[in-house]
This record gives structure tokens, sequence and C-alpha cells, in this order.
């Protein structure tokens, strides 16, 4: 069993109101050092075998069909540090 | 400026409605090698300054306070890597 790990963030050129909005609330908060905040998603997946090349391909293929909006959002895949 | 990231995951015990539709979704699709999917949020956070051990502390600070809910969430905090 392998773990893959897939993050979806919102295109650099897409506006982000969930992460506006907890900038807001941070300056109002005292934290005045955050400069910036985006929110993505984070997916943790088990995937059965061996984390070969082809298993990453396939994560990949569901990453871009289900799990991502290829017009406003990019997406990463890597295997999982542990 | 220095970029943190925050991951901010269910914890192991408690259920994931999300991860399991998407689980649901991707056996109808033919992806039967994927044994689990969880589901979780993932921040990308720019803050002024060096990124020493106080930078990192007062990100934890955010992630525990806002990012997180730390009743029924875990999160992780690391530098990105770019």
């Amino acid at each position: 069993m392998a773990r893959v790990v897939v993050d979806v963030m919102l295109k650099p050129e897409i506006l982000d109101p969930q992460g506006q909005a907890i900038l807001g609330a941070l300056g109002r908060l005292g934290h005045s050092d955050v400069a910036s905040v985006r929110q993505g998603k984070h997916f943790e997946i088990e995937v059965a075998g061996v984390l070969d090349e082809a298993a990453l391909d396939r994560v990949r293929e569901v990453a871009r069909s289900l799990l991502s909006n290829p017009v406003i959002e990019d997406f990463e895949v890597r295997a999982a540090a542990h």
C-alpha cells in the first residue's frame, strides 16, 4: 500500500475569497506579518501495490479528472513522506 | 518574504464523508486500485521577513487558532519547497 498526496490550488490569476477572508481576520487579530493566504485542497490517497511511475500517472489522471477543475485549478502529485 | 505551507486534516479517528464520496466515485469510474481517500485543507501563506523558528511558531499559532479545529483536526506546518 503506497500513500500519495495531491494538493489542488486555484491558479495564481484566480481570486481566492476564502484566502482573502482569512488574511483579513489575521490582520484584525494582530498577525500583521502575514502578507498573503491562499487556500486549496489536500488529498491523502492510498493506492494498492508499488508506487511506480505508472501508479503516479493513474493518480495524476484522478487528480485531473475528479479532484480538480483544470480551468481554474492547478494540482501537484507527490509520494507521501511517510 | 517566506512561504509556509499548512496542511489541515481530520484526525484519523474522525469519519471523512467527502473522502468516502470520492472513493465511491473512483470505484464506479474503474479506479479500483485506490484503497482510501481523505480530504483536507491546504494553505499557502506568505510571511514578511526571514523564516526562522519564531516565524514558524507564529504560523503554528495561526494554524491552531484560525485554520484548524483542534477537536477534530490535526495540522502540519512546513516551509514551502520553493
